[in-house]
């Protein structure tokens, strides 16, 4: 039987993320891997959560173990209101629920927003996670260009004031796979133009907490009194990603429409990886964890960025990140970065992302790419740059 | 802000389930509730699941908590690729994915397959959650009726004669609601009817394990030649619905395109919870499992029609299940099913499910319900009949 012409015009033009794709091939342990968005392993609290989890299915296993509620397990949405009430992104008008992993609630967000081919203007380059999810709800993406201190606002204005827009989609903090921070001038711009033009504003903060450098700069969300703004975080970047545990935050109305959403999708998400970040959260100062994962990405990113000064050749620039897990580097208009990256994993064993899979045309030429530097230790990240610094001194001679 | 202009076409019509709202009702421990659809909790195996956590996260627990791969963790995927094979429903030729519970399997072959506005058969009554899913992606939901060993043929083929029907959804073992089984003879009849009029089936066998009476009918995949057939089924029934442990089995071109609609929705299922699973399912034979679940629930539901044959009046009918969790009651035409459940949970603390929440036109007048045996000790389920019988008794006078 040939499927395609069962497909719908939904799941026709999605393709599978390129980066999950180069996961496969990283299964070769040699390989150095500057390609995840993953927290550094080293880090998750393996002792603590064996003994939570020991302790919840023990005590209360058939709480666990039971169907739970749509919209999450009580305490832990106490504790994660507590999260977003500290960067000012809760008020007496919301809701929370809990999803499995932020992506399910951009997800659902986009499910319940966004209409077949509606324009929702996203960062360029933008998170491939959020650009499939909009693909999928058959989204007509527009991307519009980042400067050093985020989203352009004219382009911004200009495609506002052109098109109808519905949704403008952002990461203001350590945006991936830029690593760039928008500045509180523009974010209150940005809130602005989405007041006068109507629109809804998507903020995805998972790398807010991970600020090594720099001066914090409050959330869209603080500074939103409409409720034009849906908040969504989770708790993959400062304790695990595998547990999938997420949240949104926004009005009440707007939460209560997504809730059901999510209970058509996975009825609830797990009560046991609820319960376990839950009591993490209750028995440790989760604070005392981040400060230590931002030291180490601290020293990390310094490190990786000491090493592209020192084998980069002449030519090729990059970000400096304030915090987050990403780089994005620019090379000349010459360099193929698809290439690049593909002949970086056959012959070197290094593996970064190229910029396609961030853009709204994946198939468009791109010179530019993204490195990690929070999963591998020290010495791989030298190695990698220097094998990147080589191919690339190489390819410009 | 009115965030109604907002909303989707697909976001716009739904409601909330009934039954997850009552059970918000039912958070008064003196409620006799015989309206969920989760296994007995008392057979939950806390501790030995307490004892797999904390080795998992104390041995493997970077595993545990990193990343994983959207078609779900490959151990699990073989254990769980056995079930599929000792029912006949895995094929060569066929691939399985995890999924955040069966819920998330069945939402995500609707994603892929139904398009806006395509006809789908379902059975009249059918599983909420599915109605749910496929009005989400704005199917065009046709019911056709049930008898005692399944849907009516006649009537489907006039349905599919006179529609375009792209997708039947049924559930062939211990229906839910009805708690029907479909004949040998009708699942190839149904089989015969998709490949003469070009439609796939969705086959969701959460409760195929869960069989006291009667003999072993084959699944409709396991005669599915051609790859017609998308199987979809979970460990919620028979480990617990809390874990969100579910799978999909079908022809390995269509899981592919079902998994990157997964890697869209929620990235990957939990590993954790996934791990779990598996590793119950290496250290423990699940069958005797089963086996203790069958005899319970085949005592309960015995139990429950022994009391439904004493305190129910004349002129009421219902089911008799060789398997699963639930019994339909149909009452005569005079009763409003409805508003019987709302005196029933106010007046009597007695919780049932009414059965317009499973009709694809919700605002009918129904005179049926459903009612569930696994959850409440032999004690209460007789006080619930009694109350109910009496109500009847009552209202028929």
């Amino acid at each position: 039987m040939n499927f395609e012409k069962y497909y719908t015009n939904r799941a026709k033009p999605l393709q599978a993320s390129g980066i999950r794709e180069m996961f496969k091939l990283m299964a070769d342990p040699a390989v150095i891997s500057l390609a995840g968005g993953s927290p550094d392993p080293d880090l998750f609290p393996t002792e603590e959560l064996s003994e939570i989890a020991a302790d919840i299915l023990k005590n209360d296993g058939k709480k666990a173990l039971a169907y739970g509620t749509t919209d999450g397990y009580g305490p832990l949405k106490e504790e994660l209101k507590k999260r977003a009430e500290k960067v000012d992104s809760f008020t007496s008008e919301d809701k929370i629920i809990i999803t499995t992993g932020g992506q399910q609630g951009l997800d659902l967000a986009a499910r319940v927003v966004v209409e077949d081919n509606e324009d929702i203007v996203v960062e360029a380059p933008s998170f491939v996670g959020t650009l499939n999810s909009l693909r999928s709800v058959r989204a007509n993406l527009i991307g519009v260009p980042m400067d050093s201190d985020g989203m352009n606002m004219e382009k911004l204005e200009e495609t506002l004031k052109n098109r109808k827009v519905k949704l403008i989609y952002t990461i203001p903090n350590f945006q991936n796979p830029t690593g760039i921070t928008m500045s509180l001038e523009k974010r209150k711009k940005m809130l602005e133009l989405a007041k006068k033009y109507d629109c809804l504003i998507m903020e995805d903060n998972p790398y807010g907490d991970l600020r090594f450098g720099g001066e914090y700069v409050p959330t869209i969300k603080s500074l939103d009194t409409e409720g034009r703004v849906i908040y969504v975080s989770s708790m993959s970047k400062i304790l695990s990603p595998g547990l999938r545990v997420g949240y949104i935050v926004c009005r009440a109305e707007l939460c209560d429409k997504i809730e059901i959403m999510k209970q058509v999708n996975d009825v609830h998400t797990p009560c046991l990886t609820q319960m376990i970040a839950c009591e993490f959260l209750k028995r440790y100062n989760i604070d005392d964890y981040i400060k230590k994962a931002c030291e180490v990405y601290g020293r990390k990113c310094r490190f990786m960025l000491d090493c592209m000064d020192k084998y980069f050749p002449d030519g090729i620039e990059w970000t400096k990140p304030e915090g987050g897990l990403f780089i994005l580097v620019t090379c000349p208009d010459t360099i193929d970065a698809v290439k690049l990256s593909e002949i970086a994993i056959k012959e070197y064993k290094v593996a970064f992302v190229p910029s396609n899979n961030f853009a709204t045309d994946m198939s468009a030429k791109t010179s530019s790419f993204r490195l990690n530097y929070s999963t591998m230790p020290e010495d791989k990240i030298e190695e990698g740059i220097k094998a990147v610094g080589a191919m690339l001194t190489d390819m410009l001679k």
